[in-house]
């Protein structure tokens, strides 16, 4: 959690993936310690099946010896030397966020929320929406809105806009908040990893259209809402976070999209904090989320 | 819920389905008070989409006028009336209820254990087990065991066997307590709405085999499991009760089992009280779970 | 659920309670009936233990012969003769709702926003503070922002404002979004039963101030939050709703308050919606919240 | 989650807790690879706001150069240069488990079972009752049952054969599976943080006798039950786990009850596995459970 650290100007997070072996961990905290690290957080994974070691690591900049232009330098040596794949964050760089969404707002006025009352480590530059409804919301809380209307058989005109407008504001990750156009492979492609998607249903259960109607055809007695990283793959990307809610006979159709409401807005928003603090590996079709 | 009363000898449960129209819990209200029946429980629903009405009423027999015998005489002028669909049950006839088991006792723990205790309103005859694992606890709780093996390729032999147990004990519930064989459409047929099974994945994610090999796969947040009555289509039967727990990237494929196996308990222990309690009703694919 | 009420203009909702005894329902039954009424919903409960029994009816007013001034009159003679407690009332009638609030607006902007998108049945006419950040929040809803300080030692000229402010609005329910003063027993008294409080913790664990430190020093590893009803004392009024969400070590204070925020959220909202939909008997402290 | 090493004959675990500062991760895991040591699983926590650092490491002794008697006299060096609090655990030595039970027995069928069937990495040497009923279980079970009876006034003569059968049996840790007695301090000071008790409550709501009665005279909304380490202080000591379950109006006493037989065991028994799993550090009136 990372809420302690808001008050902290200038940290370093480390993310790496390896196999895994004796060592990293003793090469890792060398390294730092060498360069005098105050850690305020660390968390490692092994995935003892497949052989993986992952891990994250966070410290003060302050007091640190190495300057964002040195650091990757020095580490790079100890990187190759155990096979690793690795980044680094920095939390006094915000990434850019932008939010998409349709005709359901519910998502987008936690999000605005959220990020003004200091949730969210991130700039928002930008709404976009192929509907108009949002452009009051979005320019109370001071984000410029963007019109970006989907015509029938021309989504990649509407794409090549979209696309444009997310370069031109140095877009870091996309979030679908309720957006109910499907993205093409190629634009998906362009944000690897970087499209958060909602899906009103507890994945791989009811993928696809008209989730609340399946759910309430089947007679379940549980219904939920998924967040995940968009692939080419309708609904089926790395699954970043999970919540369900109990429903019984009573309750009709409208019912169940009402409770799911409440449930696709907390999914949504956990998947998007934790994007930002920089908390969730990928591997294969999983996720790996730091806590 | 019943619990208050287990020390009352002597009730009567009407539970009737049909079309929705003015003046049913009129009929039928009239039609109690008039025999001075001390209604204990009502609860009714009303799908208001479909145009159907349901009804669970439960009363006490003692200072009711009616005998069991005359009880379903008299209604049933009523009931045609209405064009009802309904049964009556009474709290002192327990039903006769078979145990299935295989390899896997936790749940056959469990539902011994709760009806040693008290919370089954049932007798239960006979565990049923393809193995023979299951037999000590059987009789340690004084059941009669019995063993009947599945050979590959005759399970209509064994089947033949296990239906000639059920009858000659007349059994009126069958519960599968992690019982891995397919029951034939035939064996289905002749226990409608009389067999519940406990599918270890919140369906309809996940039927059929591996469930937590695949939840494992897909990488999922929250694991499920689902009791449902058995149709002839596999984890299709309408669905009495689900749960979910949280798993995370630190949980390996045996830890998901191991989660798992305590929400099967729970899921499958309280559709058959419900069951046993005569709370349920079938319409469609869907129950109603009066509570 | 109410939910595919929402079309239907023009419905009453009877609530009653009793001392139990044979013939209620059919005396309920048999006056709508008798007056052609097309029931909706009907739940019903009975505390056998202390001998209570309580209702909701709703039934639509369309083709219903009697007309809101003589239905009281004529259901009144029913009500004596059964020795009723009752109540009746309109969908049509949208009951006004103050919203009190100060410094934190998490609780506000869910309420305003579920508000405009139809999910409460009321008009709000206006929002309360003893802050003003909630000012520009309130008129982007358009709804008129009313800032009433609490100078320290004088909350009867404060509550004498509000007082005055509730009594010309007409307002039938006050709701505290995390309105952190304690009304005086003598505002209480106005409203009975129409205060809606949500308070930060699991009651009746850390009643009281700064419940999410106590939480945090007691080491709980569940929080939670509570809606009730405001009485005289403090944090003890008949409770509505409560939710809780799992905490760890992991988890600092802020990250408790965080995660808080999301539970009371929830929490209020389900208390008010089902206030408003006249789903709510409080006897002595507890509730019966029909469903 | 320890699952994949029920198969791992033996592994050492390291449990830490210390001031924070830097290098102490460098250090550990310094002398870790130094000796050649296969980490298994990895897992740190920093309160930033105590300024404290807790660790466990756990790893495999096939391999590793240092037997069990060299390794802690080796790690001392390390220890006591950083102001460590320290111990080593070993898979191949399973503690011993005494239960303590009174009447109510679901959670020793619970805990006796999940051993049998190796959910827990220990022996039980026996089972200890102030009543008998729990005989025919343990004996099933194939554990030594000692019926220590405390008669009114003389708990101080009970609590000596108690201790005396502890001692002999060598026990290292006291499981209270629903013992309705209240130990002395002198009891408790023997075992310190050695004693898990399962309170039915969510604590510190309803501390005390009887706290379904509470729950069910507060009109709560959810039930909860707490697993705790014992101390001094009756239900207060550090929380190891809790869990909730949700209640409605149609609750009675008796519903109460029994659905919080469900919690209490997946509460004891989770506490009691982590326990096992060496997963917990106390620290003030808290835990760490590493996961």
């Amino acid at each position: 959690m990372n809420f302690t650290l808001d008050c902290i100007a200038n940290t370093a997070i480390l993310l790496i993936d390896c196999p895994d072996r004796k060592g990293i961990v003793a090469a890792i905290a060398d390294f730092l310690y060498a360069h005098g690290a105050n850690i305020l957080h660390a968390d490692q994974h092994q995935d003892n099946n497949l052989g993986l070691f992952f891990m994250r690591v966070e410290w003060d900049m302050d007091g640190f010896d190495l300057s964002r232009e040195d650091l990757p330098l020095q580490f790079q040596p100890i990187a190759e030397r155990l096979g690793m794949r690795w980044r680094l964050e920095y939390s006094a760089v915000r990434p850019a966020v932008a939010i998409f969404v349709s005709g359901s707002l519910h998502c987008l006025v936690d999000l605005l929320y959220r990020h003004q009352s200091g949730e969210f480590a991130c700039t928002i530059p930008l709404v976009v929406s192929n509907h108009s409804q949002a452009r009051p919301l979005a320019e109370f809380y001071g984000i410029p809105f963007h019109h970006v209307p989907v015509e029938q058989g021309d989504k990649t005109g509407a794409e090549r806009v979209q696309l444009d407008l997310l370069e031109r504001h140095g877009v870091d990750l996309v979030v679908l908040a309720r957006y109910m156009q499907i993205l093409s492979p190629e634009f998906v492609a362009r944000y690897p990893q970087r499209i958060i998607n909602v899906h009103h249903s507890f994945l791989p259960a009811f993928s696809g259209a008209r989730p609340y109607h399946a759910a309430f055809e089947r007679g379940v007695k549980l219904i939920g809402a998924t967040s995940h990283y968009v692939t080419e793959v309708l609904d089926d990307g790395p699954i970043i976070e999970q919540d369900v809610t109990r429903v019984s006979h009573r309750d009709q159709l409208e019912d169940l999209m009402q409770k799911g409401r409440d449930l696709e807005r907390v999914v949504l928003s956990r998947a998007v904090r934790w994007h930002l603090d920089h908390r969730i590996l990928v591997y294969g079709k999983k996720t790996v989320v730091f806590d």
